[in-house]
């Protein structure tokens, strides 16, 4: 049995369209272009007979039926991306998980365990913070406060745009899932780095997902003219940015390890040429397969930022918006799914996950698996992000088969 | 005979009312606080019975009758202020010159060369770029599609602002004054530096006014995902700026000068915690007495970018958005304004403005003099911004003294 290459792919190029702009998609979690893109998917769920059903999170759940009500497999992804992002990251795994039951429909395929395709909400994190939502709220790891807490760089909270959009701010904690609900999730997704690509491999298995460990740095110096204040009485918080952003490549390049460290985010107030800053906010992203590494560049970072902004005066608020550990896929679930691609004949590698993924915080209460595809040029996260449509298919045939021997 | 101090600081106190907020005042140049801020001072004007006339780029002028019609003595500042800026920062101009005035009319004065107050449009150039436009369009510094090249960064031109607030963009260049229609300009301003504080003095009388020289550069990379994007592999213009950033205050520290540098505003697209930036865009600013060792230190950067941007396979584009030659007052003039200082028993000191001012702009048309009063803490573009009625109304009894003189 194989799966319909060209639906599969058509799917993708549609689902493309929507948040399409000059500069890439962005389909923000909580906005319309979002909420189009879940209604696609959601005619395309009701089209083959799934059961759908939303969370107090406001995941989406399609449900595929068992001989059995549970434990269920769950497969799937995110429909949300960052701004200017591309056509396959998070959505492709919805596609094909869609895919899959799909042909067991046509097929006939009755499997003794019910399969369930995931849509999990705001994975990026990108307007509200922290990212992997939806699986945080699945796996019990979101207060009831979490709604009313996080806010977007405008002040404004995410209760506030689940109530416009989907979930329930007020019952966020009832998403939990409880431990023996959940055989196992599989998510099919971009590799989003160039190993497969340098290897000559369509498919990569998943063999650890490294952690990333998040925070937002604040520096307060003081503002003031351009020109009449003398360098030496200047307390210039963008200044020590460069001093900072420097000492991350610096630690990086010392710690004997894989680790990656990345600003994506700064901004500098009031931000008028012949202003002093009074005041910088930036983020900072680290992530490895190696939590111990991870940290202590962290750590020294932390001494370093301490000390530099004592010495010149300025104040700062250091905040860890994110942390999570490096997952390593479960010995078992990493020989079935090699068993499973060997027996289709599908040309695979073992990898790691540099990228966190919903499969990372699910594995706190079932095992997972995740299948990779081939990223041409190992972009991501930009409207050059790419995946042949051999490739997604070969990781889709994969997921097909995985999912039927699990389900039986 | 004396100014009234009283007045004096209501009218500043009055006008800081206009566009203040919980985080200082704006009144960026073509907004409704700054057409507030003149119809105030209009009305003001018009109460002492001045004669009023706007020109094709939106200055306002004031005139008091003189027995002949030209050549007449400008004397004015600015009524736009920075993002969250302070009371006295141009305003202090204006209302002195109000008040000087004012003390004519009431004296019954009749000067034999007519004296007018002038409000430049947009000197702090914040939304649109450049600042000290309105001097420059009354000394024909302004090309006539100054209007329509010239924008904001959502990518509105000046034009269209200019419509909607004041001016006549199809007619800037006939805002030019002839060479000898004007005799002298005075402006009296805040120092917005430390060095009367330090020297105890109230008002300071200008020897030189600093150039400003500055650069907007854009540094093009390539966006990607920040787990799977190895660090040797990455093309990262933010990490270019930090490196940019430290080298500046290198150069600067190695340069036998009081040059300072600055880097006021600085943004990274897309702007994603885990996204590495495909591009950023920062000011530079650089101001000197000193024009060679300006410029010099501004070529060694330019050299260190190209270098850097090569190395690390970034693009980018380096423009210069202002470039200012340094002005050393005329000596007669520097005369005069210390003789009427000794004559009313001013304490002053002789002072160079670190800050551009539109006074080193209309010194290409006709002589110039600059009265600078006590700044706290040298504090200035910013809600901290303070100087004292006294020392307000010292100077502004030094700028009625100098205006009688020179009008006579």
């Amino acid at each position: 049995m194989q799966i319909n290459k060209e639906r599969l792919w058509d799917r993708v190029q549609h689902l493309g369209e929507i948040g399409q702009t000059d500069e890439g998609i962005t389909r923000l979690a909580f906005s319309s272009e979002n909420q189009r893109a879940r209604n696609l998917v959601i005619k395309w769920m009701e089209d083959i007979g799934l059961k759908l059903r939303e969370d107090e999170a406001g995941n989406i759940f399609g449900r595929y039926n068992g001989e059995v009500d549970n434990p269920v497999i769950l497969t799937g992804s995110h429909l949300d991306t960052v701004i200017n992002g591309g056509k396959f990251d998070g959505a492709a795994g919805v596609i094909s998980s869609l895919e899959c039951l799909q042909v067991m429909k046509e097929n006939n395929i009755k499997p003794k365990f019910p399969i369930e395709i995931v849509i999990f909400v705001n994975e990026e994190g990108v307007r509200f913070p922290g990212g992997l939502m939806g699986s945080k709220a699945v796996t019990g790891l979101l207060d009831s406060d979490y709604p009313y807490k996080l806010k977007d760089r405008s002040g404004k909270t995410l209760a506030e745009s689940m109530k416009k959009y989907w979930g329930r701010p007020d019952k966020i904690i009832e998403a939990k899932r409880k431990k023996g609900e959940t055989k196992a999730f599989y998510e099919l997704h971009v590799e989003q780095g160039r190993k497969l690509e340098q290897m000559n491999k369509p498919v990569g298995i998943v063999s650890a997902i490294a952690g990333p460990h998040q925070l937002e740095l604040k520096i307060l110096g003081e503002a003031g003219h351009a020109g009449t204040v003398p360098m030496e009485e200047r307390k210039d918080p963008v200044l020590a940015f460069a001093y900072i952003r420097q000492k991350v490549e610096e630690l990086i390049a010392k710690a004997s390890s894989q680790i990656r460290g990345t600003v994506g985010y700064i901004e500098a107030f009031p931000g008028a040429h012949n202003v002093i800053p009074s005041k910088t906010i930036f983020t900072l992203d680290f992530r490895d397969i190696n939590e111990k590494t991870r940290d202590s560049v962290i750590d020294n970072l932390k001494e370093y930022i301490d000390k530099l902004c004592h010495e010149k005066g300025l104040k700062y608020r250091l905040e860890t918006t994110q942390k999570t550990s490096p997952v390593v896929i479960d010995k078992k679930v990493r020989e079935l799914m090699v068993n499973e691609a060997e027996n289709a004949g599908i040309n695979y590698e073992i990898i790691p996950s540099w990228a966190a993924h919903d499969a990372m915080v699910m594995s706190n209460i079932c095992k997972v698996g995740m299948i990779f595809i081939r990223s041409k040029e190992g972009r991501s996260h930009c409207p050059e992000e790419f995946s042949s449509k051999e490739d997604l298919s070969e990781g889709t045939n994969l997921l097909f088969n995985i999912l039927c021997k699990e389900a039986t």
